[in-house]
């Protein structure tokens, strides 16, 4: 059976197909007119370069092949953001901000849910150059304006500072690799492994780690945060900078989730969750990431995020669009005018090829042009 | 150094970004409004569906990966055409005619001239179910109209017929692999191994193949033709449709080539090839290819044409674009309302990020938002 696809791939027929270009356009053109540039990174890099500063997860994620060229591993593209951060870091070589968005396939080797693709539409915005709240803000507010125009107004975005764990893992004195399995308990909320992983780590950092899972919910978790992580600096900060994102953003649906750590490893502060449309899974992730850039050759602060259009736009109503109308083959000068003045105004006009009486309806056409009393005019279509 | 990417592969930064979308949004309009509709095939199918009925070199240029869900072979596909025509046979199952476009990335292993790139943006239209002309002639109609839309209008369009090729080969009783490798010969017009490999070919089918590499030009090429291939039904009729095909596009600038097998081997009657902006190489090529569908399931008469949607792009003249406005942060409800409405009128509006002074042109900005006597004016960005 040639045409069956491998599993957790799809094809998108016309009207989902139809649905995602809409969408597409529709977001790429929100991206455009608050001054994000529209980059394309290929789909195909080095391995090393793709899965710089990120986790194991991405790197298995990603497709190897061997380039025939140079006989190096290549991979095909698992997430965009690091290709973004290449290419601000080292081909747009701004001294100051610079504003970047994307829309591309990525490919992954195993979905990350039992219902996800192996191939998302990755869309994204990423705001390079400045270091301070107000270029996250700007960002979550760009998401929630996105979703807004997807038709799915975000119902929460859960904050999250990737920060507090990076210092509870450090006091903890964890080596790299215990500190990824540790990232991976907390993203799981796997408490059992939890407590078995931490129990030879000092106090107050085995508790404060233990108690990360529990701090999510509305303002009361970074008043509790304050009480049951240790009094350190780095932390202070990180809560503070929740609190004062939190205000600049009062009039969105945020919450705090502290031990959320999703995404792919390399980010390291704020970082946030956007759900809508009654589903379960967040519809968009992003955060802050201001190491990436340094394995290009030049560290950029580093904010954005990232969505699933496919999976955005699934859920975008069916517009009632017309139907197409049918044209005869071989018409005069005035049909050709007119036909041409039809397809001007956005209608969709398809030529009749003889044979085929009786099937019109089924390519979409519910009108016809036909010649009355020496005029051409639209009729709905009859006799199917 | 991980900024360098494979060799044949690129970014597209802003500039060309900008133009490709531009050009997609275009050709695509021009797509839906003749009546195709947008379909979107995975990058990823198991390999005996990508390469079906395709030759050796398509098979060649596909990359293979493992489908760790299922064990077996996939491909990245090299070619978006057998998949449509799967959609088409399988999916869609529709009686009469189906005309569909797409745009998507493809990949190949190996580039196919020294200056190729290895993921061209593949664009093109299919029309379905119908084996007439007239389907042929309205594709070539339509590739015409979108080499105008992209402002390279076809300068020459050859027109061949693959089934020449096939009948002499049957004729000379080659074997399967004998007539691909004879296929090659001539898509590279290599006379002195082509001379050889026909050597052992019976009269008056070995000086028929001979004669047809230099079967190109104008409409006297149909006259040489008749005389010096061999008198046989189905190449009199494959001379016939090709004459019957110029005459209806005599509004175009049609030439032949009846040696031109370019394409993936699938072609099966008329083929075509158009040239323009000055470039050696061709910049689509289509043709009809009726026995694809059968693989799937569903033979269906089909025929449509591709392109490298980015080769075009990068053609197309810079348009004069005003830059972008730079507003403060933190503006009053006057200034958000202003901005607004700059953004829905088609500009680019961004918002200022302290600490940046001075770095703003590079980003883009030529025009500021200042406050003057209690209103919002735009005024040109002076003091960088």
């Amino acid at each position: 059976m040639r045409w069956v696809l491998p599993d957790h791939i799809q094809d998108a027929l016309p009207a989902e197909a139809d649905k995602i270009e809409r969408l597409r356009r529709r977001l790429l053109d929100a991206f455009r007119s608050h001054g994000y540039q529209l980059v394309v990174p290929p789909l195909l890099e080095y391995l090393d370069s793709l899965t710089t500063g990120a986790g194991q997860d991405l790197k298995l994620r990603t497709f190897k092949l061997v380039d025939q060229l140079s006989g190096r591993t290549m991979g095909v593209r698992a997430d965009m953001t690091p290709q973004v951060a290449r290419i601000d870091a080292h081909l747009l070589n701004r001294r100051g901000v610079s504003r970047l968005c994307y829309c591309g396939s990525v490919l992954h080797t195993l979905p990350s849910t039992l219902t996800a693709t192996r191939e998302p539409l990755q869309l994204g915005a990423e705001l390079y150059g400045h270091a301070g709240l107000d270029a996250d803000i700007e960002i979550i507010r760009l998401l929630a304006e996105v979703m807004r125009l997807a038709e799915v107004p975000a119902s929460r975005i859960d904050l999250g500072h990737v920060g507090l764990f990076r210092v509870l893992a450090a006091r903890a004195g964890m080596v790299p690799g215990r500190e990824e399995e540790l990232f991976d308990l907390l993203q799981a909320k796997d408490l059992p492994d939890l407590h078995a992983l931490v129990a030879g780590v000092a106090e107050p950092v085995r508790s404060a780690l233990l108690a990360l899972p529990g701090l999510y919910g509305g303002a009361e978790v970074l008043d509790k945060a304050r009480v049951c992580l240790p009094d350190d600096a780095e932390i202070r900060e990180a809560l503070d900078d929740l609190s004062r994102l939190a205000a600049a953003l009062g009039d969105l649906p945020v919450s705090f989730d502290l031990a959320d750590l999703r995404g792919y490893h390399y980010h390291s502060g704020v970082v946030f969750a956007a759900y809508g449309g009654g589903s379960p899974a967040a519809l968009a992730l992003g955060g802050r990431y201001d190491r990436v850039g340094e394995a290009f050759g030049r560290g950029r602060p580093a904010t954005g995020f990232s969505l699933d259009l496919r999976e955005l736009a699934v859920r975008l109503a069916d517009v009632g669009q017309p139907g197409a109308i049918l044209a005869p083959a071989g018409g005069d000068a005035a049909l050709e005018a007119l036909v041409a003045q039809l397809r001007s105004r956005g209608e969709v006009v398809m030529t009749e090829l003889p044979g085929h009486d009786g099937s019109w309806n089924e390519a979409g056409c519910d009108r016809q042009l036909i010649r009355r009393e020496g005029r051409w005019t639209v009729e709905s279509l009859q006799g199917e």
